[in-house]
């Protein structure tokens, strides 16, 4: 018997040990038991997080231990206000080393000894007592997991308690909106609702996307049926509800790019250690994710082989060999294929995975002039499948210096939004690399210049790279997904119209009961025939609401009823998702009538999204406007001196100037996010009179910055 | 200085010396050095081979070294009777060793020294004194490769002889037609033809595929821009011109499953140990060849993950998961993905790779009825894309046990036949694992049984798997291509037209000119229209002989050209690729003309390779008929007994009967390739009375063997 149940045992508690892989983050702890069999069907996360109080230096501090749920916001000013501390701050890993030789992955409440709960302070969350879920906690390491009633926790923690120290329980919940609201005017005010929707159906999405973003976004995933965790951890399957969207796309861009002449290819996934090092800045910007291949079978290998993070290094050594004249240019070859970066950071479906599906594009050329053309005519491309698929606004632009592709001339981005968290993130990207991997000392891309008569002089080749992943729909599903689930848009859902026979009842006879489902069935036929994507939901042991719950969820665009009373009016009844409208639409012309109709959610639903993102991205001309409008969940977009040390500057004083108060959601700085191209929607520059609110140096061109995934 | 340069410059021969990664079979030195840009653009590799002739048990034996390109074949025989020598057999290693410090991937002729010169008798290849091109040695290790000139080698030779011992200098191309013929009457004759094609064109093969089939195939992948070797030993560039074939096949494939109600998703290319190891004998099969990642970036992975080899054991844990009900089947997941296989053997691009491309279908099902319908809907699927897209013949069967799917309950096959070498090679496989994947102490994947009135009794779901590899271009390419190049089959060339325009001379004036080009490029606008697809080629700096070439290489299906006298008559010459037929067409119903002409050939080329494969399936009833019949590049269908010991004997025993005479081209003992579901061509079985040829047993099935890929 392990240690941790055998002091549990000692007290006659119960509880459950289940051993996955090492975590590092509360997501990946949470992947990793959702991911485990041995796992309890639901269960509530349990952080312990340690604060230090400011203390004279001489005097041994006294750490604050809060026990809360995973998912509260923690809100350590309020909890120092309360047990009279001043200025609570994350305690450093050497100080939880010190008192509990534990990291932070490993610590938990069952931490807390006879020992050390005198030498310390602890808070548990009154709201704890409450849940009747099995309490996942730590159990002493990050690759163990101890669950337990919340009743046994709380006996634990009181059996420590001494006529001295006693534990402090808080209304965790209620201090944090006692607490001082935040200073920005601009600030939308602050939810006072508990994640938690009343009395949401079980199926339903069960937390509101405004309060508890995270959690809903997984919830959403995972209810839609659109992925699965995986037991690697940062690995996700992508289940067919999300996999036909990303085919959708696949379609649309291949179709595209074969037009503009660019042709399908397969490099390997491995690269040897040697030719990924090739370009110093590149690489930089990859080799501390990168994964290594250093067995196959039981034999080591005789050097280690990385997986392909991103393929410019895989493929230019070839494009050294296979272009031998400007007769072979323009060479555009692009793959649809896996890449991985084994980042260290917690895993986000979609957005942050180890392991990615995206398309690459990689494409020399003669000139500058041609490669400058293909990197805009790629990203409107992107910008495309952002806003006619996936009804998802973007602004293209160009990044800064800063942000650029590490390797790279200059990057351009489709830059888009998540009103919720009110930060940007970067849609895809095309970069031109100019003749940096070309140029001799690189991988020598040379070509005789057929505009020279003496054919004496060379000229390196100009490259593009441009890559579009997965990722797109996580920022679909962020910015359409609402409290009910997944909103699809039409052009991407592989179900764009499902019907539903309704009004069936114990007494209707068999005769109706066969008409109405023969009519969901002869209308599926029809709208099939007009190419519409259909499905008639004839399950017959679930209710017409069971029917629409599920099918709200996963996102469908539209529903069409079918009743008795439809039946007689030859009519149904379309219910849009995006929008809850109802209408009734006769069944004469319905495949136009819906075709219409989903057009219209279409174009509603890029326009409705549309009006936010520009409600959202604010001209800030003065700096102390600058951390509000952000706090504000705002993008700012500012007259800016494009100079990395002052953009560096602008990210450490908005980190800064925001509060911390839990690590789950730390409040980074401002990056900035890009130059727009358009830049007519601001007002116009004037050289050497328009100063940057940052540093005072003139502004060149209007810069969107702003927190971001 | 290395030992190698030092000992060749202190003879005043020069040589250079080009590292790469370790190589453990010729193809693998070839595919390194070509890989690397330090190679020579042309050269020819030297192998070394050592025999060892029976000696009395006490005498020290005398070895034979043989020095010869690494293409000729060496009869050891033939060496033998010529030196006076009993029984030449390829060395030990330990042999090796013993006499050179050396393996046999590090030997070459520069392992002889002054030292051990008189303890062996060495034979050197006449012809490659005529030589012109550099000579590529292993320099005393596996990953090094000195080269050299012809007369370099011979003097580094020469300088060791003494008095006593001599080299001798064989002709073996004449040592070998003069040795005896082989035993089989059905043996085709001996080609007495060099592999070198005389007065071939520069960018012709070169080679021919009758003489020197392994050569001549990775010829003509290379030359008609398929594929391009890689950095990674094992691995292969695959090019637009063979990816296009694929883009074709799973186009096609793609849209047939989904009609069988298949969806696509993707499920991570990384397993854990603990999940890969969980079905014992399905991981025997697999594990030898595994990829491990044991590092991300500089930190070492807690435990090593695996690369996917296959994905039953990725998938079904979550099939477990999802499948709750019997409502929830038939679950039919297919992904299109790479896995890896880190063979150790030769690699040969497309039939055996380390990473390659597939699709892989899993699907569950609640009886074996439908699971058994399901495995041959799809493996008639397979039939049809060879037969039907790629025009290969293959013959439809289920495998023994001795050679179905590790883990699996029986295995069916496609099984395709490669003419020029006599071998059968396995097309795509379809798999019934019966429930041996989804038993309780296997992955549990269990369903309530609808038929049972009391919902008591479960059921555990049966399940299928089957896959399709981009091997399937290897193999049309060997069936279908000469020694011209590639030939592609109309219905997946990404050209199915070249239009080539002729007769221009200096001569020719402008007007005339433009008018032919003119003409070419209307043409191939009309094609088009039709949905052919069509390229004119105009290129102004090549003649049309070129053109006809390159497109010959390269296997466009048809070649129509225009030249003065063709625009009069308003007609185009057409020339078969695959026939070489020639024929004027007119240009009126052009588009219905071409389109009857591309379907005609693709069923021409099926047909003829039809009937190949039917003259080489011979039909044996006598153990003593079956090895001259393999010799003679048949497969030889057997009446059989279906036991596996049987097979082990058979796969011995034809080892056995053939001399080996070369480590390149073992001669391997026949297995069974399948047994044919239409068993109505050969005469039927009498059950007791028909006897298994091999065992005397009652034979049960026809059933192929075969030397096989």
């Amino acid at each position: 018997m392990d240690s941790v149940t055998k002091s549990l045992h000692s007290l006659s508690l119960n509880s459950t040990l289940v051993n996955h892989s090492n975590t590092n983050s509360p997501a990946a702890w949470r992947d990793a038991l959702t991911a485990s069999s041995e796992s309890p069907s639901s269960f509530e996360l349990i952080k312990t997080l340690v604060y230090k109080p400011k203390t004279a230096k001489t005097a041994t501090p006294v750490p604050v231990v809060v026990i809360a749920r995973e998912s509260a916001s923690v809100n350590s000013g309020a909890i120092g206000k309360k047990l009279n501390l001043k200025e609570l701050r994350l305690a450093s890993e050497d100080l939880l080393k010190e008192f509990f030789c534990l990291d932070k992955d490993s610590l938990s409440p069952l931490a807390l000894n006879e020992t050390n709960f005198s030498k310390v302070t602890t808070v548990v969350d009154a709201s704890i007592a409450t849940l009747s879920t099995p309490l996942g906690l730590h159990a002493l390491s990050s690759s163990s997991t101890a669950f337990l009633s919340s009743s046994d926790l709380l006996q634990y923690l009181r059996h420590l308690e001494t006529e001295e120290v006693k534990l402090h329980e808080l209304d965790l919940q209620n201090l944090e909106t006692a607490a001082p609201a935040a200073a920005s005017s601009k600030a939308p005010p602050k939810e006072k609702e508990t994640a938690k929707i009343e009395g949401a159906p079980q199926i339903a999405i069960g937390v509101k996307k405004e309060v508890d973003f995270p959690t809903w976004y997984t919830n959403v995933l995972l209810k839609a049926d659109m992925l699965d965790y995986y037991n690697v951890s940062g690995c996700y399957i992508l289940k067919p509800w999300s996999f036909s969207i990303w085919e959708a796309i696949q379609r649309w861009f291949d179709a595209e790019i074969k037009e503009l002449g660019v042709q399908n290819s397969y490099f390997p996934m491995f690269v040897s250690s040697k030719v990924l090092e090739r370009e110093k800045d590149h690489i930089e910007g990859f080799s501390p994710e990168v994964a290594w291949v250093t067995k196959a079978g039981n034999s080591d290998l005789e050097e280690p082989i990385a997986i392909r993070p991103t393929s410019e290094t895989v493929m230019y050594p070839y494009y050294a060999k296979w272009i031998q004249s400007h007769r072979d240019l323009p060479l555009k070859l692009n793959q649809w294929n896996s890449v991985v970066r084994w980042e260290f950071k917690n895993p986000q479906p979609f957005l942050r995975t180890r392991e990615f599906l995206w398309q690459e594009g990689h494409t020399a050329h003669l000139t500058k002039e041609e490669a400058d053309v293909e990197v805009r005519q790629i990203l409107e491309l992107y910008r495309r499948i952002y806003e006619e698929l996936l009804a998802v606004p973007v602004i293209p632009g160009i990044k800064s210096e800063k942000e650029k592709f590490a390797g790279g001339l200059y990057t351009t981005t489709v830059e888009g939004f998540i009103p919720t968290t009110g930060r940007g993130i970067q849609g895809a990207t095309s970069h031109c690399l100019g003749q940096n991997f070309s140029r001799p000392e690189m991988f020598n891309i040379v070509v005789e210049d057929p505009t020279d008569p003496t054919n004496q002089r060379k000229t390196y080749v100009w490259q593009n790279s441009w890559g579009l992943s997965t990722r797109v729909i996580g920022v679909m599903v962020m910015v359409h997904g609402d409290n009910q689930g997944l909103v699809l848009p039409p052009r991407v859902a592989s179900i764009q119209v499902v019907i539903v026979p309704c009004g069936i009842t114990v007494n209707t006879s068999d005769e109706i009961r066969s008409k109405i489902e023969g009519a969901c069935d002869d209308l599926a036929k029809t709208l099939k025939k007009a190419g519409l994507r259909v499905k008639a939901d004839l399950r017959d042991d679930k209710t017409p609401g069971y029917k629409f719950n599920d099918w709200e969820q996963k996102g469908v665009p539209l529903r069409l009823e079918i009743g008795p009373n439809d039946l007689a009016k030859q009519q149904t009844l379309a219910v849009r998702r995006d929008s809850g409208l109802k209408s009734p639409v006769a069944l004469e012309n319905i495949s136009s009538t819906v075709s219409e109709l989903l057009d219209t959610i279409q174009s509603d639903m890029l326009k409705r999204a549309q009006e936010t993102y520009q409600s959202r991205l604010q001209e800030v001309t003065k700096w102390e406007d600058v951390v509000p409008t952000l706090d504000g969940k705002n993008v700012v977009v500012l007259p800016w001196c494009e100079r990395e040390a002052c953009e560096d500057d602008i990210k450490e004083r908005s980190a800064k100037a925001s509060e911390p108060t839990d690590e789950r959601a730390p409040s980074a700085g401002a990056k900035s996010l890009c130059i727009p191209f358009d830049q007519s929607r601001w007002t116009p520059i004037e050289p050497g009179k328009t100063k940057c609110p940052a540093c005072g140096n003139d502004a060149k061109r209007w810069t969107m910055f702003g927190r971001s995934y």
